[in-house]
């Protein structure tokens, strides 16, 4: 079992093979089980197959091949409407236009898609995470349909792995875990601690191909600038108000 | 390997045997091995087995017994602390004092807390998660000695579970999962779907006990109200304003 979370690794080609329709529901039944706060179940999963609509999403995720290629692709939302629903016909009134429970929501539906990748893995399939759901959130919930108080948090691509995919390096565990309370990092710490990362020879072709010095510059120069951070920022928030939130 | 997955309980009673160390390091590690944006590693994760600063987070969580019972007390953080340090060691200028990079931040904290549990529960032992990280987050802050970009996300007990836990009742599949596109719900759909969760006795015992006339006021009047979500809401945003996000 630890083998399965341990082999992780980001599955981005597909073969054209399908999910059986039985075995992606056992898969989505597995999902279901995470952790859910005070088991209100916030969240959905828009598991999308077809072609068309698979076309329209795939500029939301900057034309990514996976997702056109994937024969599922899952949008897991954080979801207050079906709950508030619930409320009015119950003669309850919500209070969940807010931060907080956005957020709450957020949290079930990432514990769910977690669940979800690990379930795959567990039969066979290969996964991929991409984080460009919060960047044209406004468009992603258009083509969705998505109504008020649902909003896309994340977005799986699963299906039968095209190929070996690479298991990438992590930080020493001692960079992640901290003892009772939080250790700040000495410069020497930050050094020694991304010393492997910084000497792999796929991190230097990178920095060399991209004419930099330091491969912390290919993250913030190119791959996660400021100025994409804080233009994303505001549409993101734009469509969690939008929302209802 | 999907047993795991559906036989998932919150734990919320331990027995006083410890975790051995090395499998600790084990279920840290294959925490680890979850997707992470871009591979930084946005998250650190704070174990507390201080009996000490156990007894401090307790009021943060509202007293619930596990806290103090359990043998670790997990916070999963969203960091941007050691990969900013790096940046400016490295003739780089971060750009992550923003939303998007708090919650992609978020996200790679759950997704590793989620792994975590998953890990862990294969390994005999149980697990609960604190949505209450979100209220008192200043307060997680000061005592878990958290610096500037580094926000506590949720908190997860961990230990052998003291007597059998209960399995909760979900949703049915058809309630969470949509389609292609989102399917919004009817008046009818919404009655059929929560039938079963408002039969349940342990409900019905809920609503009678606290004089409410539905389920769904135990949560709008009583569990998560309106003043509650948005008084959190205020003090987990001014939280993460505080941490430079």
């Amino acid at each position: 079992m630890l083998d399965i979370l341990n082999n992780h690794r980001s599955v981005r080609k597909y073969t054209n093979q399908k999910i059986d329709n039985t075995l992606l529901k056992e898969l989505l039944e597995a999902a279901g089980r995470a952790s859910t706060t005070g088991n209100m179940q916030l969240y959905s999963i828009v598991a999308t197959t077809n072609d068309e609509i698979k076309k329209q999403l795939s500029p939301c995720h900057f034309n990514q091949p996976a997702i056109t290629q994937a024969p599922v692709v899952l949008t897991f939302c954080a979801d207050f409407n079906r709950f508030e629903k619930w409320c009015h016909q119950r003669n309850a009134e919500p209070g969940y236009d807010n931060f907080q429970s956005f957020f709450t929501a957020a949290i079930d539906a990432l514990l769910a898609a977690q669940n979800f990748c690990i379930a795959a893995e567990s039969k066979g399939l290969g996964i991929c995470y991409f984080g460009t759901t919060t960047y044209l959130t406004q468009q992603i919930i258009d083509i969705l349909h998505l109504p008020k108080k649902v909003v896309p948090i994340t977005t799986v691509t699963v299906g039968y792995a095209d190929g070996e995919a690479v298991r990438v390096d992590r930080l020493p565990l001692e960079a992640v875990v901290h003892e009772n309370i939080y250790q700040d990092y000495s410069a020497e710490t930050i050094d020694k601690l991304y010393a492997v990362k910084e000497s792999l020879p796929e991190n230097l072709k990178f920095i060399a191909e991209n004419n930099k010095e330091t491969l912390a510059q290919i993250f913030t120069d190119i791959r996660y600038t400021k100025e994409n951070n804080e233009r994303f920022s505001e549409m993101f928030w734009q469509a969690i108000k939008t929302q209802g939130f």
